[in-house]
């Protein structure tokens, strides 16, 4: 029933049809979007802008600022139509990606937790219009989100006309879940005071005069959900490596029984890694990360899990039905925030979290490189993982070993891109083993790395590689000219081995 | 006058000579020692403890830990007589940099504000025994800093055993001045309350149990003051970009007239910028960084400023003089606080800062190298610039173009060491000129660092390799085999030109 999701009678007369809503979108306009890992993103809009941007037959650009990824469909057409001038801060799609790559788009690679403040202060182009999935309005007109809260409220506040999908797909339960909090303005903030993970700071829905909102388009369709990557052998093993190091963490008295609270990235590294929580003794444990997967439902469902806070719901659509059929049931476990709240330095280091993220490749002095395939493409995009990476208590980065078939070493001599520095990285995991760089200087890490975590086809090289470095000497040995000359192996050989 | 010094009795018995306490400290021991930027710092113990050892005439290490770079004469004895095993978390000598470069000091270069946190969760050896300068010890046995505060709360609070060095050559007029607030255990936190620069949170003494104190060593040496670098025309010129651009940045309503809280790293090009604001129109202005040099008490004196917050003085010995006989008239525009304060990543963007800091290198896509000459001997460290690169409102990496008389560009196709990547770099400027990166992709990024900072000579080959690089294509244009090529040629023939 609309009105129950519509619940400010004087914008019932706003509904409109997306092709409408389009036309109200001009060429050079900022579009901020909500959606966050394909979740909570907006829906009809961009395929109805991008219809009317190809009937328009005339040069048409827009900027997309999106909370992170969002769904592959809307990332794909906007890129295949030509449309995007500016995108940020996030993506993983095939289509954006070789559009970025080639030059077709102008991408800005973000800390997740950065692109509001850089809103703020200026430092990129002002919103224009707001693009933002609803489950409700509020009886004061306010703006009830769906499965992620992202970037939407600072999209909002800024946006000078704000357009609404109303998503009827969306369980109106999940009402309650988010919590908004905006800081304010840098050098007029009060403290954040959330001193807990599950702690909620602020409201339920973005506050926003009614005025602004210009248009209500009504949708029905639920999230694009994620396939889950099950576990395989390795990142069984990585997962296994992982846990026994925390296990010893707590018999060492550094860590209590139920940890720290847990931050992990997408993937499958991440979910096998709580997977294996589920059968372990930790107990209480708190999350506090960006993304909420299936495996944090496994763990909320079994007891382990005792709140979970992140910025948006990513899951597989066996999980999504019954969690969205359940909500009641996790109401009092689960909070949904902006982005730049979940990820925020400052209260990743207040809490002291245990960040565990994937990387591409990691060099023998414990860089890390998440974004760059041989330096140059660009994967998907740093995302929040520096912001955990740098503030968490405790840092990890998992990897395989090698890629395509062995033909490229995870390992390699020096990163051919660096995302995190070493002074961000704490333990490397790959299924090989695991290597814990805490209070190591360059010259010891790097033998535990080779040693702990190469695959035993490049280990020789890369023992060779270091051998010849340290007689050269330096802080941080490296043979400048064959630094990257794994890389440049492959590129011209189609491998890493010699 | 003692009793003024020491005014809580009972330790009144505890004073003992360098000689004495020295002897107390074991091999394998670690020590946490007062000083940052060689103020505050420690001055007659270790000498007498590389004394102790020299005698001893057995193999003797201890590690080595400070707030950050303490005075030479210390830094290069103890890495003389080879008694430093493991010294973090900055340095900036000589001596020193010979045995971490060589391998014979094991050197963990650390963010400033790290350090702490790295002690309290058990990631680094616990600190054994502190030896901390004080001005003096107040009536609960109480320890107050002299001019520098770094990690000394944190050294005292976890050591076993604490030894002052009563410097009676400070002034007891510095008393009042500190601002020692103490996060406490990560997970059991409250929010930091400060919301302004000049605020305080604190006490003025760091708090102890005065039975762990077991020695009190009575001294009398002023600090070693720093030489101070004068404006050069390229500074100037630096200066002078910087101040256009935050003149624009006013006018362009991105800023206020009194601009946002200034950080500023130590040396010349810092110090040419706080000398342009000497005669700027800006007014009111804050400061919050780590180290206050000669340029903040101009500043203070002109009016320009009014409130400064750090955590060391670095003076010249002039400036060091009248400062420290005209404390009152400084007294309540100055905080000096703990460096995990100081450099707080949620302080910094609460507040907002404008952070300023200089680089050694910067690659065509923004991308700095802080510490390691052409990517392997370390300079110093990385210290707080990547606590407040990363965290602040707007940052700038200052550096000269070119370095040894034109052999070496400064702008470089790729770092060959990198410790802020480009999502931390707001702004490049050299004496050439001034990039602004915001909301610039990478090939926008290459061509404005390019053209505007690149130093002519070098101009042409810069232009020819990202030309050929965007031949090849991806997000961030590299010809992987020719990245470093610049670093080869000038690791083989002393210069990058061809
Ligand atoms: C780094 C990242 C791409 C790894 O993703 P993943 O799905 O766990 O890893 P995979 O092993 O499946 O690798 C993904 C692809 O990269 C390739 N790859 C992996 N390592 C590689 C390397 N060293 N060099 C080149 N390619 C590599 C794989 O072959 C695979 O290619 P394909 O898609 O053509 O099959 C991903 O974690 C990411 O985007 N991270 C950055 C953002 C982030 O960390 N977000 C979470 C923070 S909250
Ligand atoms: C980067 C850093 C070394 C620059 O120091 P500086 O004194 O401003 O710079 P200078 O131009 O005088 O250069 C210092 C030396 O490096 C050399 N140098 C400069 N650029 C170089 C380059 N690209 N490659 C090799 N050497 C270079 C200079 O020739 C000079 O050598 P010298 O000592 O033999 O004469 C210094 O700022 C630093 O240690 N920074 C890291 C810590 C930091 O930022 N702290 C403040 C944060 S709060």
């Amino acid at each position: 029933m609309l009105s129950q999701r519509l619940r400010y009678a004087a914008l019932q007369d706003r509904v409109v049809t997306a092709e409408e809503a389009a036309s109200w979108i001009e060429d050079g306009m900022t579009l901020g979007m909500s959606g966050f890992t394909a979740a909570g993103d907006v829906k009809v809009i961009p395929l109805a802008l991008v219809e009317r941007a190809k009937k328009l037959g005339k040069p048409f650009k827009v900027n997309v600022y999106t909370g992170a990824s969002i769904n592959s469909k809307i990332d794909g057409v906007l890129a295949e139509s030509g449309i995007v001038n500016i995108r940020l801060p996030y993506q993983s799609e095939k289509r954006m990606r070789a559009a970025l790559n080639n030059g077709d788009v102008c991408y800005i690679d973000q800390h997740l937790s950065h692109t509001a403040e850089l809103l703020r202060s200026g430092a990129i182009p002002p919103v224009d219009v707001a693009l933002i999935e609803a489950i409700a309005i509020t009886e004061e007109g306010y703006i009830v989100p769906t499965t992620s809260v992202g970037n939407s409220h600072i999209f909002v506040a800024q946006a000078k006309e704000v357009i609404i999908e109303l998503n009827m797909a969306q369980p109106l339960a999940l009402e309650g879940l988010h919590d908004v909090y905006d800081p304010g303005h840098q050098g007029h903030r009060q403290p954040i005071p959330l001193t807990e993970a599950g702690q909620r700071v602020g409201t339920t829905a973005i506050a926003v005069d009614p005025a602004k909102i210009r248009g209500i388009v009504i949708t029905n369709q639920p999230d694009v959900s994620s396939a889950i990557v099950p576990p395989d052998e390795e990142t069984e093993q990585m997962a296994q490596h992982l846990l026994n190091f925390l296990k010893d963490e707590v018999a060492a008295g550094r860590l209590g029984p139920n940890l720290a609270p847990l931050q992990s990235g997408v993937g499958s590294v991440a979910n096998a890694v709580f997977h294996g929580f589920l059968n372990s003794e930790f107990r209480d444990l708190e999350v506090y990360s960006e993304v909420l997967q299936d495996s944090v439902f496994q763990l909320l469902d079994a007891g382990k899990i005792k709140m979970a806070s992140g910025c948006s719901f990513t899951l597989s659509p066996k999980t999504n039905e019954f969690v969205m059929e359940n909500l009641d049931k996790y109401r009092d476990k689960l909070v949904l925030r902006p982005q730049e709240i979940s990820n925020n330095p400052g209260l990743i280091r207040r809490l002291g979290l245990i960040a565990i993220n994937t990387a591409l490749e990691v060099d023998i002095y414990g860089h890390v490189n998440s974004t760059h395939v041989m330096g140059t493409q660009m994967m998907n995009g740093i995302g929040g993982s520096g912001d955990f990476a740098r503030n968490a208590r405790l840092t990890f980065f998992c990897t395989k070993s090698y890629a395509k078939n062995g033909k490229i070493s995870s390992i390699v001599p020096m990163c051919s891109h660096v995302d995190h520095t070493e002074h961000d990285v704490d333990i490397i995991v790959t299924e090989q083993g695991l290597a814990d760089l805490r209070g190591l200087s360059p010259r010891e890490r790097a033998k535990r790395i080779i040693d702990n975590c190469s695959h035993p086809s490049y280990r020789p090289l890369l023992q060779a590689y270091y051998e010849e470095a340290v007689a050269r000497g330096g802080h941080t040995p490296h043979i400048i000219e064959k630094a990257l000359s794994f890389h440049a192996r492959y590129v011209q050989t189609g491998s890493m081995l010699e």
